[in-house]
């Protein structure tokens, strides 16, 4: 297992906060608070899976005109200081007197004015971690400063990737295109469903993922009906439609693609449903130019699948996340730049409710948008 | 692979739901509003792992005097349909315009009167799902009704497990017993750390798990300074201590304990320290009855270890969360009752800065409580 190099140099991070900063003083904003585990990782790179417990919350305050600061839990202390940050402050976390408010506070009042506009992200997609009681003590503490909305700074930047980041997306990808190439060890005819999610995580260990923290599918006759259940222990049989999504990790980035393959060859409706999701994944990615908006992107695959009314989104931005802004849905107008990297997924409707959906992972570049997942030919992956 | 039965009967949710309902009723609250996934999974049995993916606000509405009702994306309607639930409201997500802000609304006023008082967790390792912005939205909509703290409801009635979810836990907990018995096949001095923590996820998913959210670790020379960083690449070296700590789910429920191994036989300080913490261990599981309280258990290990201060927190609650509330800290005054599930973790302090950890899963039990985990002995597993 060759992985690629892990982590980023220092000049990513400065990068990332100089230009958080520029939109900050533009906004009026007088500081960042983050309190998410990708919103600190993005100004940090403080990578831990210890965020899978909820029992500590955790800051960075991003002043407008100087470097950072950690505001932690004691218990991340070491690996922050890992990190490039030189000031992190600690609160020995649980504590039930104070869960890091007070320390929050006075930080916060150290590099801000009195009048200060504290940004703290509001917007679509975004959540605040901490306890309503917490934010409500803060807001008190703070007064006559105040929090008000970040103006989705940290996700208009996260939207575009650096070629670093486009390097371990790909990567993660890699790993995933190794794993679905090795389909056919892990599922055949009689194998249950659970058996094969499960066997299909370990292969995307073994060829690298650091983790696999999603994986959905499906197996139905000629396509299934509903693409977020857990498994169920049906074994697989003719005719099946098997679909399996993966978002694994490598070096703290995703990947988000799916597979389809049929058990025994693919009926005339089945084969040809595929094939026409291949055409309109290849046509949104043909569409996928500087300067085309996100709704183009749906429209031309609407045009292509003969969708009609709202089917739900076909697509969205990936990285540091499984799913990240923007969507490709008609209402989104984001205008494509180079390093964006989006998964493109068309989905067919089929009678009696059935569905087929498929999904490739690519990076929008100043012409052609290049493929992170390995494409998909319109011939059908058959499992015997 | 035999797994044991997935789900619960209705009537653990009719259960869950009642007392909930008591409890509103004793608070004078009119609704709860759920909005994270172990929440509305509690109250439904909602199982999925698309909650991975942030694009997507899910709401469960529980009135104080009916039946509960789901108000969530349409892409979830299917899944949901296969729970107890008949009361299912759906839009369109991702919706920009209103990101079910006004159907929630509505549902919300539909089932309480105008002076109603809704809960929604506010306390000690909670979060709301949604961003700030809808939020405030949604304030806006419900006045004359008001968002109020749910006192801790859900969070209390968690605490305390049912037999089908201790035999849940206890399912998970086997799980990793397996894969610990099995660690001399995947470690051994020259494997690279981070190919351990890779080849241990496999482990755990060949033994039964559905997904492995959570894996720490660490290796070092006689003890590791940092148990929540990413592994490294180095390979094991002879007199190493190997931790590995997991969090294997099966259907929905957490295990959460480690392990220590020593590469080749431990140095006297080693051994010593690993039976000072199994010691610390069965102390804190003889003290574990009803009556007693979360910070005895604290008290008997911190005693049994000569801890001095604040060292951290030495246990928790486990279940539909990696870590679960109570803590087994000074201030948490909870008292045991039959059901707890706890993770048991003492820690002992080396010089240099270097520390081992131990952990084990019991449920409270009328008399002396049981593992979960397969007790380890004093004596360290030796790996070549």
């Amino acid at each position: 297992m060759s992985g690629a190099e892990r982590g980023f140099p220092q000049a990513e991070f400065e990068s990332r906060i100089a230009r958080a900063q520029a939109m900050m003083q533009a906004q009026g904003l007088s500081a960042l608070l983050l309190t998410t585990e990708p919103e600190v990782r993005y100004y940090t790179g403080f990578l831990t899976r210890f965020w899978e417990s909820p029992t500590r919350p955790w800051f960075l305050v991003l002043p407008a005109q100087a470097a950072p600061i950690a505001v932690i839990p004691t218990i991340g202390e070491a690996l922050m200081a890992r990190t490039g940050l030189r000031d992190i402050r600690c609160w020995p976390a649980p504590d039930y007197a104070d869960e890091g408010m007070g320390l929050l506070a006075e930080t916060l009042a150290e590099v801000t004015p009195r009048a200060a506009r504290i940004g703290l992200a509001d917007g679509r997609e975004s959540h605040v971690r901490m306890p309503l009681a917490s934010l409500a003590a803060l807001r008190e503490r703070l007064s006559p400063r105040v929090l008000a909305s970040d103006g989705g700074i940290t996700e208009k930047l996260r939207r575009v990737k650096s070629e670093a980041e486009v390097a371990k997306i790909a990567s993660a990808a890699g790993i995933a295109n190794r794993a679905f190439a090795r389909l056919g060890e892990i599922a055949a005819e009689g194998v249950r469903l659970d058996e094969v999610f499960r066997r299909f995580q370990m292969l995307c260990l073994e060829e690298g993922a650091d983790c696999v923290p999603y994986l959905a599918g499906a197996a139905a006759a000629g396509g299934y009906s509903d693409v977020i259940s857990p498994a169920t222990d049906a074994p697989l049989q003719r005719g099946d439609v098997l679909m399996l999504d993966t978002g694994l990790v490598r070096d703290g980035y995703f990947c988000d693609f799916d597979r389809n393959a049929s058990l025994g060859p693919p009926g005339p409706e089945t084969a040809s449903a595929h094939a026409r999701l291949i055409d309109a994944t290849q046509v949104a990615v043909d569409a996928a130019r500087p300067g085309a908006r996100m709704s183009d992107l749906y429209g031309v695959m609407a045009r292509s699948l003969g969708l009609e009314g709202n089917v739900g989104r076909l697509g969205h931005g990936v990285g540091m996340q499984l799913t990240e802004g923007p969507s490709i849905v008609p209402q989104d107008h984001t205008e494509l730049v180079p390093g964006m990297v989006l998964a493109i997924e068309p989905l067919v409707q089929l009678p009696g409710g059935r569905t087929m959906v498929h999904e490739e992972n690519i990076v929008v570049r100043e012409g052609a948008a290049d493929y992170l997942s390995a494409p998909q030919g319109s011939q059908m992956l058959v499992l015997s």
